[in-house]
């Protein structure tokens, strides 16, 4: 007889408190709280299979409230995923295991999205159900076809970005979306009565949703609920009353079970509680069984789906999309040769903007984007439509005024795979988007950032729309490559360095003002190395001259007059930085050589240009915040 | 005879599209759109003094939609204020004019905040409603009795701090808020219905707040939407219906007058439209007469409040409060004499709480709080009561999960004045809040941020909450000072240093683990120079150790490995490099001189240490995400 869904769940909950008793570090209320509504969901709801994790039409699952990962590390194991094996479990938070304090998507298969920084895992929950639906419209229901299920926690609804990416899943109509919100009560804290009075759910129906409630500690009321979700058109937020830590019989419901170790007492007075009184970190094999076959419940289905792929005309290019592998074809070449042959003066943001001509014809699976400055961005190329709620099929989305909420659904978006999103803000607003990005770098998420008006050189906005220090706070994140061009040529060679990293984000930082051509060969893509010598100063080279974007016209100039007084420098263009430290030794020892003074221009802050230019080096920028005028008057 | 209302908002119109036009930069619709309703705000409601803009209990205004700069311009001109003139009105967006790009609360009195970046003004505008609420309950109605207004745009309230604040406001019953919506359903990309499809009313509704709506074109209703907020108890919404550009006949209610000038051709259209026939930049003397006559309304009330100052036993101290000045008697002397006394071994956030004991004790102003981190952040000390709906007097604020609100609210509060705000969140979280610290330190705010759990030391909560690259992408920021003390005398320093610091906001760095004490004398802040030599490898040093924080110990090892093997090492102990940089040349060549090896240890990035370890030097921290594990394992 198959084990009932309560005893199924006091497995979660077992794994649960034990693992983190093991380690005396964790959360065990969320798990142990939500269990329930979580094996609801895994053994009768989710579409997956174990077996292969990436199916690429498996429902996704994002567990947004990071913190109780011990609920879908109890999941996975439980359902049959090859890892996290009891072992893992048993290593929970140590070096060395894949379960770690919060759940990453780089260590664990099945789970979708790293979380934990909360509120996000909802907003990229909004781009995995974008990016299914933008699939489904080109490739039909055939090979796109599935839900994304995410489970929040009071923190998750608190964050501002949940209110920027559920708004947009509202407007949006995501039906295949659903919230399962795990209302507790109870936050760090204490009681969530400390710090918020608000009404979620009429909050939730204001953005277009479907509401629903129901006891998440009872099976078939959470059942109900999630039939009731399933029949509704609009994304459905599910609201599971429970109680935290649950099981727990002296400090259930109270923030102590939260983020700390229940005890050795009272993991014993838990089992007791919930009649399971097997020793940790054991299943008896009759619920495993039960969770096993549960978790091979979509195994017809994900071969019917086989079959369909197999069948379809369009399965090859849907799986290399999903594969994330641009066409062989792709190539930016005899756009740069036009470049070479009639040089022009622009903008980079308008400079990408005609590279992205050249791409969108190319790949199909770009997705472009603003946060409401299309037209400064120059994100939209004239053959994109508007991805809309009545036209899924369109590949640009006006995302509003959420900086935020793009930059997570566009995370969201390629977690899903089999697109490539594109998103455009203003370089200051990009302190906005900040906690994404980190994502998209910890996440290794291909997603590229397209930050224009770049320096001072915007001009008379003034001081709030000024970056000064984003471009060396993006330098300092690990795993994202900054990318700042000088010129139209560059900014194609950037583009194209960034589509083909498809395990780093990249931010193309781009100017507001005209700038003009520097580069008037194009025989290989030079901003691959990070930077190159774009003058040579020659024999008598007593200077070096870094600069990047719009200031390399200037070093240009500088090198001019100096060449002018006898002294004769180099000018280093270095678009990526990330991109030339990654150089051999001896290719950055030619560049940037012990015999000479390196300057660096760049207007923005200078910290970290010391890295290049050493003590005795000079370094132009600004340190301070700028003004408002115009541009010509700024510099 | 008085100028009638629509003739007074004209004039505001006029001023708007005539300023944009000259700079030929600008957005002439916002102001255009609003100006009745900010005509009858200005002129019948806002309580003010133009004649002395510092006026304690003035009502404050917040223009959120900072980019409708020339609405404040405006009514600060046609008020009465002595800044702006017509002069710097000419000059908008020009070098030298104070009517900058966007309004900054550093050029212009009269303007409370700086603001352009969306949702943040009413952010702020929540924290001051809260310092109003807090400065009445302690020195009551007769000191202590204004409102806090806001205008806001879409923009504003599809950002995600709007939901964060709004939240925030709901659960305080912050009846003093009016929020002015702008509703015009244009937005830079087109109609709001490209992005949103929310109903934004019932929104604020589920926050508890009143909400309530006016043909914002028509006086008499915007008048009756006014008073209804005023009778009703719960902070208000009010809801605008207006035309973007109104009196531009070809462009209002279009995306065109957003942000650009509206061109001659149009605003000679739109002065038909008008009917004002004055030339650009002339008010005709009745109509500013009828305006100056407005803005002296408030003058008897401030003149009754100046004499209940006078008669008030609660004055001096008041004044002093709101002065920003610290009692001259406050010392942390015997607080730090006690820690040399007797030396501990304790975490520098544990520390924090130590210190602010001994200043919450002398300092009546400062409200701390955190963001549902309150136990970790050891923010609150035992003699701060909560400061609730129920009881504004209380010092201690339970923010919820709201970091960017936190941080914004805060900037409201000291720009309110009379409060020093403090506020904790993991210092990884400080890229949530990061857009608000921008703003404290552009607008010069006494903010105090309690970044804790600052390295990978936190341990295992993995990479997710281990901040890299935080510490320098702050750094980096201009008037911000960074601080991480290496153990509890430090860290006592740091706080006291932070909080004489009237014009720049300051992050505090601290440890989750503990650090053993290092300090044994404590004659004077050593911390105040930035960096000071801790221990002096004596004759034979050949090698100088820069660190901080946690780090600074590890140093201290090598430095005494180093010896055993017969080479001297300095080691620097460098809580502050902004104001190490602030030194003058001898105190920094001294400390860090041609002739050694540098090496700079810090559990972070390397990136900008290089400042001070040249291209010779050598640089140990971390340039990749961490990872899940106890502290001990990870080091």
């Amino acid at each position: 007889m198959p084990a009932d869904t309560r005893t199924l769940a006091n497995a979660v909950r077992a794994l649960s408190m034990d693992a983190v008793q093991a380690a005396n570090s964790g959360h065990p209320g969320m798990p142990m709280g939500m269990a329930d509504d979580a094996t609801v969901l895994w053994t009768e709801y989710l579409k997956h299979d174990p077996a292969d994790p990436a199916w690429p039409d498996r429902d996704r699952f994002v567990l947004s409230a990071g913190h109780g990962s011990m609920l879908i590390y109890s999941l996975l194991h439980l359902t049959g995923y090859e890892r996290p094996t009891l072992e893992d479990i048993r290593g929970f938070r140590q070096l060395g295991s894949p379960c770690a304090g919060h759940p990453e998507n780089f260590l664990l298969d099945g789970v979708e999205a790293t979380t934990g920084p909360l509120g996000q895992g909802v907003a990229m929950a909004v781009g995995m159900a974008i990016a299914e639906r933008h699939l489904n419209a080109e490739f039909g229901d055939d090979l796109v076809d599935h839900r994304t299920w995410v489970i929040a926690g009071d923190g998750c609804l608190m964050e501002g970005v949940n209110h920027e990416a559920a708004g947009l899943a509202g407007h949006l109509g995501l039906g295949r979306l659903n919230v399962i919100w795990d209302d507790n009560r109870i936050t760090i804290d204490g009681g969530t009565d400390l710090s918020t009075s608000e009404d979620i759910e009429a909050r939730y129906a204001a953005y277009g949703w479907h509401v629903t409630r129901c006891d998440g500690l009872d099976a078939d009321d959470v059942r109900r609920a999630y039939d009731e979700a399933l029949a509704d058109p609009r994304p459905s937020l599910i609201a599971c009353r429970t109680i935290i830590g649950y099981g727990a019989p002296n400090k259930q419901g109270t923030a102590a079970t939260h983020g700390a170790a229940l005890g050795e007492d009272e993991v014993a007075a838990a089992r007791a509680e919930l009649g399971w009184e097997h020793p940790a970190f054991e299943i008896p094999a009759g619920i495993l069984e039960s969770w096993r076959q549960a978790g091979r419940r979509s195994q017809g289905a994900h071969a019917d789906w086989k079959a369909r792929l197999a069948a379809s005309n369009q399965g090859t290019e849907f799986s290399r999309r999903m594969a994330g592998a641009l066409p062989e074809s792709f190539s930016l070449s005899d756009y740069i040769q036009g470049l070479v042959d009639e040089p022009q003066k622009m903008a980079t943001r308008k400079a990408s903007e005609l590279a992205l001509g050249a791409i969108n014809a190319q790949l199909l699976e770009t997705i472009g984007g603003s946060a409401d400055l299309t037209g400064s961005n120059n994100t939209k190329t004239k053959d994109q439509n508007p991805l809309t709620k009545d036209d899924y099929s369109g590949r640009y989305l006006y995302y509003g005024i959420r900086e935020f909420g793009m930059a997570a659904a566009m995370n969201g978006m390629a977690l899903h795979g089999g697109v490539i999103p594109y998103g455009g803000t203003f370089l200051i607003f990009s302190d906005y988007c900040r906690p994404a990005i980190r994502l998209s770098a910890l996440q290794q998420a291909r997603v590229i950032y397209v930050m224009t008006h770049d320096s001072i050189g915007l001009g008379e906005d003034g001081p709030t729309h000024q970056p000064i220090e984003q471009l060396m706070g993006l330098r300092a994140m690990p795993n994202l490559h900054v990318y700042r061009p000088a010129d139209a040529v560059e900014t194609a060679e950037c583009w194209e360095l960034a589509l083909r990293e498809a395990a780093t984000p990249s931010v193309l930082a781009l100017s507001r003002q005209n700038l003009g051509q520097l580069r008037h060969k194009a025989t290989e893509n030079l901003c691959a190395k990070g930077a190159y010598l774009l003058r040579d100063g020659g024999e008598g080279r007593r200077v070096v001259l870094l600069a990047t974007g719009s200031e390399v016209a200037l070093a240009l100039d500088v090198a001019d007059a100096l060449d002018e007084r006898g002294v004769g420098a180099d000018v280093l263009s270095m678009p990526c930085w990330e991109r030339f430290d990654a150089q051999p030794d001896d290719y950055r020892a030619e560049l940037i050589p012990e015999d000479a003074l390196i300057v660096s221009i760049e207007a923005g802050a200078t910290l970290g240009w010391e890295r290049y230019t050493g003590r005795a080096g000079l370094n132009i920028g600004l340190d301070r915040f700028g003004a408002s005028a115009p541009a010509a008057d700024l510099f």
